[in-house]
This record gives C-alpha cells, structure tokens and sequence, in this order.
C-alpha cells in the first residue's frame, strides 16, 4: 500500500456546456433522452495524426461533415499513430474533435483501428500493431478520460478482426468473445456509459457466431463492414445471414460501407463496385434500422469521398452526399 | 546443443558462518529446526532502492528495526525500481539487507511489491507494472540465488492481486491459482527452500476462495493484508470469514497492517483509523497463531512508523513498537 | 480499410533455375517425386550468423558437407541472432546458404533454434530468449519467403522444448501441441509446402505422448535428439519405447546426434560416449526408416565434427564422415 501521487494519464476531459443527450440501447435500437430512437448515419474521418499533418484537423473540417448530412463522425485511432503521439498528445488531438463534434452536434465513434488476430497478435502490415495488453490499456485509458462525455457515444473495441485464413494464426470465437467481454468489463469499471461496438471474423464482416453465441453483455451493439466484393450480387440474401438479421436482436452499425470504380485512384479489392451497391447498402440498412458510417472522409485514404481540400466529392462523394443529406430533408 | 558459457545472473549468495535455522511448514504453523513453531511479528521496509536514495539503506536501520522487537522484516521490490537498478545491482541492495539481518538474526521477506491484476497485466499505476514473464524471471532468479540461504525463510509472490472491481479487467481464482502454482513449480525447481506466500483478490484482502480451493502445492502459507478499513467494525467475525478461519488449516501471515489517524500525514483509505484497530488486529493474530508484519519502516511512505531519522516513532508507531517489544518480554 | 502500401517483408527469395524435387510425407517416410522415399542423413551446421562472422559462411563450407556424404543440412537459427541481424539481413543469409545448397543438391532444414519454454517464455539462457509472437513471426516470414522453394523441405519449429524439470515452469503436452498446430495453420496458410517438424519434451528427446495424442496436422514428421547420455545403455528398447516406435507411424527424424570422448574439448552432458553409440544409432536408424543430423559441423561448437578449417575431422568427425560416406556407395 502506498499513496499514488503519480500522474496515471487520468487527466479529464473538459466539459463544456452544451451536451449531446446520452445515448444507449433498448432492445435493437440505439436510444437517446425518453428511449428515442436513433439511427447513425455518417463519416468516417481519416486517422486524427494524418489530419494533423496534413493541417486539416480543423473545425472546418466537421464542418464539411456536418454539411453533408452525418449526425456521427469515427476516429480511427491507428495503433502506431497512438504509440507514435503518446497517449498524451493523442488525446488531445481526440479532445479537438470532441470539442468541434460536440459544438455542431456530431456524434463521435472512437475506434481502435487495427486489422488482425488480437489472440495470436499477427497483424496485416505494422501500422495494424499492437497487444491485448495494449488495447485494455488503451481502452481503459478512453472509458477513464471520456467518462461523462455524451459526444463521445460509441466505442469500437478493434476494427477488424481477422485470421487471414490462418496467416495470422488461429482464434475461435469463444476466444475472440473472451477478449471482448474483457474489455466490456474495463470500460464499464472505469465508469463510461459509451455503447461498446463489437465486430466479428473476416475483416469485421461475419457475424454469423452471433445467432447462437452473443456476447455476454447488455447494451452494446454489433459492427459489420460489408464493402461489395465481400459477396457476388444479390447482396440482400447474403447480408441478412452473415450481419442483417442480428439487427433483429441488438443494434447493429456498418461502421465501414464505401465504393469506387475499377480505374478510380485507391481502387483495390473489397471495394470495388457502382452506385448499385450504394442503393443496396443504404436502402437494406434504412429497412432494418440498421446506422452507417462512410469511408472515409479524406482525398488520399480509399476509398475516398473528396479529391481535394474543398471537399470536392468523388464519384462515391457524390452518392453518399446525396443520400446523407436526404435523411435530414426527410 | 551448445556448452552454455554464458553467465546468466546465476551468482550465488555469499554466505556467512552464521545462520538462522531453515523455517518450513507443519500444519497451519511456520516452524524451525525439530519443529519448533515460530510466529513472525516484525515490520515492513520501504523499498531497498528508495532507502538506498535517501542514505538509509544501511545497518543502523536494521538495528532499529531489531530495537523495535521484529523478528522478520519484509522487503517490497517493486517491479519499476527492479528493472531501473537493473538485476545485478539491486540484487547487491538485497545481498547488503540479508547480510544486515543474518547477522542480526531477523528473518526476510522477499515480497515482489506489485498491485493489479497479474493475468490482464493492468495494474494501478505505473509504478506496479510488470508482465508475467519477468514476475516468472523474477522468481526464478531470486531462487537459484537465495537457494539455501534461510534467513530469507519466505517469498511473497505478489504483494497486491486486484482486478480493482473490473478497472484492471478480469482474473477468476482459478486462473490466479494456475499463475501461482507456476511460481511455486519454478522456485522449487530452482532448488529453492523458502516458503511460497500466496496472496488472494481485494488487494490482498480475500482468502475465501481457498476454503473450497486452495492452492495445488504443500508448505505454503497464505497472506492477507487487512488494513481497518476493509470491513466496519466488529472486525472479528468478518476477519474470521475472509481469511482468519484459512489460519485453521495453513499458516497465516498478514504481511501488511497498519493505521493513522484521519489528520495523519498520509492518510488515505483504507488505513484510516485508531489504536482500537491496532488492539483488535494484535489480539486476533495472537489468538490465532497468526503472523504479521507492520507496513512501514519509513518516514514518508504511509501509513509511516516513524516520523524523522531517529526513528522518532509516529503515532502508529508508538503503538507497534510497545506491541512488539512486548512479545520479546514474554 | 485502407490500401496497404507499406513493405511488410514479402520480398521472395529469387528461384534458381535448378531446383531439387519437392519433398512431402507418405504414410511415415519423407518422399520426392513419384512417392519415391528418401531418407535424410546430414549436418547441422552452426549458426550463419556464428559462419559468417568467422568467414566461412561460403560454397566452400556446403562443399565440404557434400563431400562428407550429407544430403541434407540443418541451419540452426538462433533468435538473438535473427534479432542482432534484422530479418532482412539474416534473410540474407539464409537465402546465400539454400543457393549453394541448391547448387549442391542438399535440401536444407531452417531450425528455430531456442531451448526452453514457449509457453511460460523462460528459456535455458539469454542466447535462445524469443516469444511466441516472435516465433510466430518468424515462421510466417520464412513460410512467405520460401514459399515455393524445394530446397527449403523441412521446417524445424522449435529446437529444443523443455521445462527444465520445472526450473522454465511448466507446460503440458496439450498446451504444447496447440502452439505447435497454430505454427502449422501459419505456415501453411502463408503458402509453404515445407514439412513441419515438431519435437517433444525433455530437450527435443521425448515423443512418448505421440502414440495417444499426436499433433493434429496432416503431412509433418516428428524430431527426436537422442544424445547418447539422454539414456543408458542398452539403448535400443528405450529408444524404441521413447521415439523410436512413432517411426512406425509418421516421419521422424533425429535433427541432433553425436559424441565426443570424456576428455574432448567440448565435452559436456549429455554428449559423452564412444563409437558404440555411432555404431547404436546409425544401426537403429537406418533399420526403422529414420532420417538424421549430425551435430555439428564447426571447430568450435560442440561436439565438433572438425577441427580446423581444412575441415579435418574430430573423432565423432572421421566416424561420422565414413558413415555418411557409405550411404552414398551403397
Ligand atoms: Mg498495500
Ligand atoms: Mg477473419
Ligand atoms: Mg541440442
Ligand atoms: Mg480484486
Ligand atoms: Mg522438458
């Protein structure tokens, strides 16, 4: 036993006045103030490092965002990004976009964006590194700083988990639900009420395991990034065994949808399609309730929505533009 | 195959002519050569590499220890202080400490100073950090190196287990069994005779799951650390359920207790309270055969013994040494 | 989701147009094109690391194997090695060492060559610390790499397990096995159509958990390293009880053998024995099928099988040398 006078990076963020109702889960549904529905719908932000460089983490920046019609924006937090900053300055940088998401009422996703086998610790390249000691500590660290913040509404444990076919070893779902629930519980004792966000297998796109053997948790949610080469058309069948039909059950976000074209910069496999899929994907999700963000709100990262800094949309730009705004006309 | 010539950090101890008879465990008792019991009552240092710091890690401050009426010190390495000395050199700073107390016929403790939650590997502040790997290099080390010394009679494997309600995630005692049952397994392989201390959850506190499940291993003992404010008053009858009814079947030791009062520098809980608690502890240690050492030797760490480098005992201070004199004019 | 540009170590080893014929298993013997079995019979050498600092990692060092009749030869790569130089740069190495093997018609063994624990990660000393994550690692990297090769047959996983009777903690045959299967699932999913080896417990010695509970992979052989001090003599039943009689069922192959006399430099547990343990063990593996190593062809590491760099042969040098020699005039 001993007194702890040290410094433990429990420096809390400061609250300003105007506040976000809290969001929660009732049954399928993400709710806010009176058990009111909600449905996300939004942008994915490249990662706040790589906005920093490029001298466009700015107010200006949400502000495109808000125009185009998302009442949720994601940060993803690359892990290399994280130990590159530490944590200190990381968090900073997150307290901006709080601040700036907060002011023009955008809800925020904090996402742990690493691509990989958590278990085994192999990842798909070395930006995607980290451990599970790591990611409870980094997880522990967000539930202890965001505490109270009602922007900061949903937590994504770990963007996409994947074995690669066994390049990057093994892990069973059990073992994968070990994690979570694990890091559910850390979240929760350090006193956040953000909504964890669980994905499944195969680039967070199966949730399949789900049916028969949830998480054993209450209010949380469930992830899917079902880009268009995931399955060959009809996509709808196909979406409702592997994801849609666990939005019957618990509340479901597509955290990563987007397009592009064959010969458009970034194209590269999954993603690869037309404005079908975008009529497919957002129609499905609009019939199931089902929230959405788009990848990704940057003129470099693929694939892209804008082409340059005045947000000039692509030829996806233009789709999810389009279909965010009519939500707010509806 | 390959002849090992490296030198990996197995240096003997340097033992001196004399020695204190080998401790060991008969039933729920700590006893010396032809089975003589023996119940340890002494007191904690602060870290060997902090007194060290202050110009205290010296002789004159075992002899106060001694003029205090101990009959055991404890040493608490923390793991941020082991790595920074690095193993050669804090291990000279235990040699000294083991030298000091041979000669003054006061047995050790080695107690590895850490607080969280071992399996996780999230602890409570920075301070506490380690992995389970260096917690098994550590023990390894320490028994080929102290392998038939016997004042250093006990090994406290680690100071402080606690998931801290879930904010260090999660540890089953099963689990913490599997991890201690590891230890004792590489300490003896070592050739090491001291005696394991297995601590339980609640910082230490709880010893309950050992009714139904103790640890897989002969001649060890179990610790509890039952500051005051751990249960209100009466203390006894919850006492004797968290851990004092353990003290029927295995040697007890509560290796640390220890009070201040509310306006004591240093106050903190769970150490808050009066002479009363240092009444009832005794007494109840004493009924039951059970040992104790008083966390601390120290006139800053809290709550201290002492208040300056005379050894001017504090009010808690006042209170221990008149105990512990007393055992010796029995 | 984001477009991996970053090099990741992918970088293939550049074929040679000449290529010796794929190697596989067929029920328990190794064999080439057509089924057509072949047994092993070769020379460890030392580290490439430990050759090239010495000069002598050349045509001229896989020459003089040749020429002592080895069809086969074992790099064992030690992982402060692999660390000291970089991936790239040992890459290097090894992709030197299978070129004039190739050249030369020897298939080659790449080693992971650590002694100890995997699981607790407590090693026999500092020269074989490694992880499992480091070890997965390496084995994804060196399955991409050679992915294709025919020169690189057999994949050594882990050179030595053992507990150390308890002194590197514990592991169980179970636990064993699950790393050894997701090693497997790396391998192979990253390409390789290299054979696993997997040794067992007692220092790569014991295969005895083989008969009831064999590792759950199709196509892998298994390693023994019966030193001839593991038993005494006579050796045959034990061998046969110990390893020997999984010959019946799977590939194996004996990665370590050798000897040298009591007074020879060198020698050390459990190595020393005489030419009866040569005549012992050629004799008992040539009867059941059984490829085998020698250790090891270095002046320096013991037991040496040469003594200078005109590579003249030690006592287990010019034994071994005729024995190896004789296959090739059968
Ligand atoms: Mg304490
Ligand atoms: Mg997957
Ligand atoms: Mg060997
Ligand atoms: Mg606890
Ligand atoms: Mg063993």
């Amino acid at each position: 036993m001993l007194v702890g006078l040290l410094l433990t990076g429990n420096f809390s963020f400061a609250q300003t006045a105007a506040t976000l109702p809290l969001v929660s889960v009732q049954g399928n549904k993400f709710v806010t103030a009176g058990n009111k529905p909600i449905v996300f719908r939004g942008l994915d932000t490249s990662d706040p490092d790589k906005l920093q460089r490029d001298g466009h983490w700015n107010k200006e920046y949400f502000e495109a965002m808000k125009s185009w019609g998302a009442n949720v924006v994601r940060f993803p937090v690359h892990p290399n990004a994280w130990r590159k900053q530490g944590e200190q300055n990381y968090i900073k940088l997150l307290d901006q976009g709080v601040q700036w998401a907060t002011e023009l009422g955008l809800y925020v996703i904090i996402d742990w964006h690493s691509i990989g086998n958590l278990r085994s610790e192999l990842y798909q390249n070395p930006m995607y590194e980290t451990t599970r000691k790591e990611t409870l500590e980094f997880w522990r660290t967000i539930a202890k700083h965001y505490k109270g913040n009602t922007t900061v509404a949903l937590f994504e444990l770990f963007n996409e988990p994947t074995v690669m076919g066994g390049q990057a070893g093994t892990c069973t779902w059990p073992q994968w639900k070990e994690i979570m629930e694990e890091l559910i519980v850390i979240i929760r004792a350090n006193g956040s009420q953000a909504v964890p966000l669980v994905a499944g297998f195969n680039w967070a796109y199966d949730l399949t395991p789900v049916y028969q053997d949830p998480i054993n948790a209450q209010g949380i949610a469930y992830v899917s990034h079902p880009y268009p080469m995931k399955r060959e058309k009809p996509w709808e069948p196909q979406w409702a065994l592997d994801w849609g039909n666990v939005a019957k059950k618990y509340p479901v976000i597509l955290t990563e949808i987007g397009f592009c074209g064959p010969d458009d910069k970034g194209a590269h496999v999954p993603v690869i399609s037309d404005e079908s899929y975008g009529d497919a994907i957002t129609k499905y999700a609009d019939a199931n309730g089902i929230s959405y963000t788009v990848w990704v709100f940057d003129p470099q990262w693929a694939p892209m929505l804008f082409s340059d800094w005045k947000f000039t949309p692509t030829r996806q730009g233009r789709y999810f533009k389009a279909a965010l705004q009519k939500y707010g006309k509806q």
